[in-house]
């Protein structure tokens, strides 16, 4: 998996937010993968745990917007976004690791309280 | 360990940098600590290994730039920063995880050739 492909899953996350896209979600993640958003709290363990965080995120209409370039290495890519929801903004930062079949398997999200910046 | 304690090892790594000081990287990291620059290269073990791969950063002259708040989460801590290695700039993100003592069991660094962006 190259630094373009993962770099694509970044916007093709980015896609699922702002067109509010389970089908975009079900493309990136493996049926197995595990989700830990914010880290420290419960991991999500499963697609169908998964598609169940990210429909409430939808319903919620929560956007992101990138806050600069993705950084891939290895399996992995990190990337720094803000995420808008409603009238509160969020500065956190996301990893993803990739399966050889280019499907995330495990997403983290760090952020704390001292991140919400309006 | 708190957010404030969190954040406040993230300045003293870019104090680091900025004075050459392999005291505070002693200060910094468990003497069983990993570190792992960029994911997915050797990942180097114990405090003699880190030790050499600062030592070798502060002979370059390299500093570090946060390019935005550290994401507090859990027992871990992931800062947006970018490199300055003599004429080149490397946009990075580190994640660093800490044990119970607030030493930095776990180094991690994002990046890659389409991040060097001078």
């Amino acid at each position: 998996m190259d630094t373009a492909d993962k770099a694509a899953v970044v916007d093709k996350y980015v896609t699922a937010f702002a067109t509010s896209s389970i089908d975009l979600i079900r493309e990136i993640f493996a049926t197995d993968a595990t989700l830990e958003d914010p880290v420290g709290s419960d991991v999500r363990v499963g697609i169908d745990a998964i598609i169940e965080f990210y429909t409430n995120a939808f319903e919620m209409n929560v956007t992101l917007e990138l806050l600069g370039a993705p950084r891939c290495a290895g399996n992995a890519v990190a990337f720094p976004f803000q995420v808008n929801a409603g009238g509160m903004k969020i500065e956190a930062i996301d990893v993803f690791e990739f399966g050889p079949d280019g499907k995330v398997t495990s997403m983290k999200a760090y952020w704390g309280a001292e991140n919400i910046v309006t």
